[in-house]
């Protein structure tokens, strides 16, 4: 079989450190593993555009692996290229860079890592909100710069405690991130879902579930963004929606950038309606060099908390999706079932209900 | 009486933020009450030097207040000017500024403000030991000026679960940070400390005690520095005990800058032997615009998350520290006892093992 795996490039930073496994030098670990069964293992970071090499090995690739960090987006014009292809699967999580309707059509399975890197996320939204709330980056800026003016970052600087903190989605990463919350003595936890959690689990963490989101949103001093990208999810968080915010919020998004407009959160931004923005996902990776993102500020010159995609793919996350990448490949070769967990689509239908109700 | 109080300025931002109660200009709300009694109030921001407004009208002074945050030095020269000096007052916590020594010979008393911003501090921490272990400082910096390259972002970025995390120093501070990390799953969470935790309080954490600095140190994967600076602690952090640490372990130190030597912190943090420092305190403050620990990096260009002193001072926790500064005044004209956890030193005597065991 023809294995194609699009990385992103690691060059010298890969050569030194060889827990960089998710880059095309390290090739997540698995040449020797391939060729020994006789595969054909093809890696690069070229995915763009007609010429690119996942765009031509696609037509005669059996098995797809692409990651969220430098998405590989297998458009259903590139799925009717791709003749051979039978099993798609996404080292790490959110396998939203692959049209998933579509690969039910063409009964295209798609697997993930599930496990792989949800506490990396949660770390990085805990993370986003402390130094959101906290006033972090104006105060490392003024340090770097050589000055110290400590009422011109405390003017903006809050506490955590005593805040109303509310996810858009209470799944294996959000409820991860309310865990994380409980010891901050946080005025009301809430979360949004289509699904509401088991008693038991809203009950550990002490969450209250609001069923309408403009009701949610409007009650958050902290809304962070815990969802699938799919249908009903993309630019949710729009200008419309954003006018339900509390005034001064703050909104950390290390889901999917596409999930928010990303003109109408600037814009949210620079007005003060946010108090400032944080995360790693951006609507297109990776991000152009004009993207509103790289530069808003809040009127008082901080709010943003913006860096690239990386919070699932710390070395300690390389290392749990290289190996469940591994399992993923052993189980299909071998024709053992797969963990339920990782599996989005399979054989011509949808097997998660992550990506929006089916 | 004659009130002196050593503020930070707020400029504009004092105008413009009414919460800023810290500032000279919002003297921390304090100026309509003290009047009304008959006192005489005076603030000022200037304190360093024989010609600063601190040194000037301590000769008359009655009761002084001071923060951490802008200090004035209250030393034993000074003391000896100060004829009328009778009260110290902390708005905030830790008065090591102060020489306690001297106060205790003079029977000048010592209090501060001690619950109003421990947990601003080690929600400081959280945020500081994340950010570090996480590599934010450079992630931000790379979307700043235009670029992406996750991996070298990624190549030291690391999770919070499953590294050792020691705190020197279990009081309020330190206990709650323990409290705030129970749900990353660290490894281990250890402490060092003079006085053992209550049994019962040291299971609530989970935490172990190390006796030995050295030994303690050794273990962790994330040192966190939550100790009052003293006599015994003063200089602790230094290149002998740097070379016990593990290599590449992270150091977060929100205390007291003197608690590390400067120099050879910042040594650590450019050869490695330290990933990366964190914290908002310095040796001297404001700062000076050479001071090593503004432009140290490690060799991968990152861990640097320095910020001015500002923790313990966000707008939050000002409300707490102006409200128990106040009340601190009162008890003390009308002649009530005083919150015992406040008071550091009593009448020629110190009252709190928090500055060294006596």
């Amino acid at each position: 079989m023809k294995v194609l795996a699009i990385l992103y490039n690691g060059y010298k930073a890969a050569k030194a450190e060889p827990r960089l496994l998710g880059t095309v030098e390290n090739e997540l670990g698995l040449r020797a593993y391939l060729e020994s069964l006789g595969h054909e293992y093809v890696v690069t970071s070229s995915k763009d555009g007609p010429d690119s090499d996942f765009h031509k090995h696609i037509a005669d690739t059996d098995i797809l692996i692409t990651t969220p960090f430098h998405p590989g987006y297998l458009t259903k014009d590139l799925m009717d290229k791709a003749k051979n292809l039978k099993v798609c699967v996404t080292a790490g999580v959110g396998s939203d860079h692959v049209d998933l309707n579509a690969a039910v059509d063409r009964k295209i399975q798609v697997l993930e890592v599930s496990g792989s890197n949800v506490v990396s996320v949660a770390e990085q939204v805990m993370m986003s909100i402390l130094l959101l709330v906290r006033n972090f980056v104006p105060a490392h800026e003024m340090i770097e710069r050589g000055d110290w003016q400590v009422s011109d970052i405390a003017r903006n600087a809050f506490d955590l405690e005593g805040k109303v903190v509310g996810t858009m989605g209470a799944g294996r990463i959000g409820y991860r991130v309310l865990q994380r919350l409980q010891p901050f003595n946080c005025k009301e936890l809430l979360y949004y879902d289509y699904n509401a959690l088991p008693a038991s689990a809203e009950n550990t963490v002490n969450a209250r579930r609001v069923e309408d989101l403009k009701d949610f949103v409007s009650q958050c001093d902290v809304v962070t963004v815990n969802a699938p990208l799919h249908e009903g999810t993309r630019g949710i968080i729009n200008k419309d929606l954003l006018q339900h915010f509390k005034p001064g919020a703050w909104l950390v998004n290390t889901a999917r950038g596409a999930i928010c407009n990303a003109e109408d959160v600037a814009s949210a931004v620079k007005s003060g309606q946010l108090r400032g923005y944080a995360g790693d996902v951006w609507n297109v990776q990776p991000a152009p060099k004009d993207h509103p993102w790289r530069h808003m500020k809040n009127p008082l010159g901080g709010g943003n908390g913006m860096t690239p995609h990386y919070s699932g793919t710390t070395l300690d996350a390389q290392t749990r999706y290289a190996e469940g990448t591994k399992t993923i490949l052993q189980n299909y070769f071998e024709g053992k079932p797969q963990d339920p967990g990782n599996v989005i689509v399979g054989l011509g239908k949808y097997e998660s209900q992550s990506y929006g109700k089916r």
